[in-house]
């Protein structure tokens, strides 16, 4: 990882990093909304990311940047990149070529596949109340 | 955390865990695809969510479980559970009561809010090619 990074400070005092420096990265599909896949990033993969147009991951696995696209062609163009509450996930809306997952499928969620949960029902009455949720 | 689980052992097979026993677990509004925030699960609060309907996260700060909606009221009903292709995501797909954020927005990316991200134009002629992706 590269120390400094570029990132805006105003942007890296938000983000609570794990111990490895990372926040989690959801990639969805900008329109549609299908979420295409999780990925990280620490504070250079953000600021490239945030200002390059191209979405830039650290790779946990190799130990490296990677931007999504530069083997496969299946580039994410950045459409917008929002910070959640608490400053340890990132929600990036992308233009997707291709294929998101390395296994060819659109979608990560797609290669690994549905785990055949039971559905939840809801109850007609269920109140929507305001309380301070935690 | 509960040790061992009672998640089913064909599932439990496929997790990739991170060094705290978790995967990732992105939160997603069935019908309108807004994401709504990420939470983390180990075995035993995927099995809960996978068997009884509602949402249970690990609490990485508090250090228990957690099922979504018993202080607030904002209980996320499982419509389905998709693991990704490594193993170390799930997309949960919700019926959100009311809101998913503790500070009382919908989603806990609009409570953290835009990072301005420079918008990437997608060539015209950008090949949407299938090579292997990485």
């Amino acid at each position: 990882m590269q120390n400094p990074s570029a990132l805006d400070p105003a942007v890296a005092d938000r983000l609570k990093r794990d111990e490895h420096g990372l926040v989690a990265a959801i990639v969805q599909q900008h329109g549609s909304g299908e979420v295409l896949m999780l990925g990280w990033m620490d504070d250079e993969a953000l600021h490239r990311t945030l200002t390059t147009g191209r979405v830039t991951f650290w790779s946990r696995s190799r130990g490296e940047y990677w931007r999504k696209g530069d083997t496969s062609g299946h580039r994410q163009h950045v459409r917008s990149v929002a910070l959640d509450c608490d400053g340890d996930a990132l929600l990036v809306q992308v233009d997707q070529v291709g294929a998101a997952c390395h296994t060819g499928t659109r979608t990560c969620f797609e290669a690994g596949g549905d785990l055949g949960a039971v559905v939840g029902a809801v109850p007609a009455n269920d109140p929507d109340h305001a309380e301070e949720d935690r």
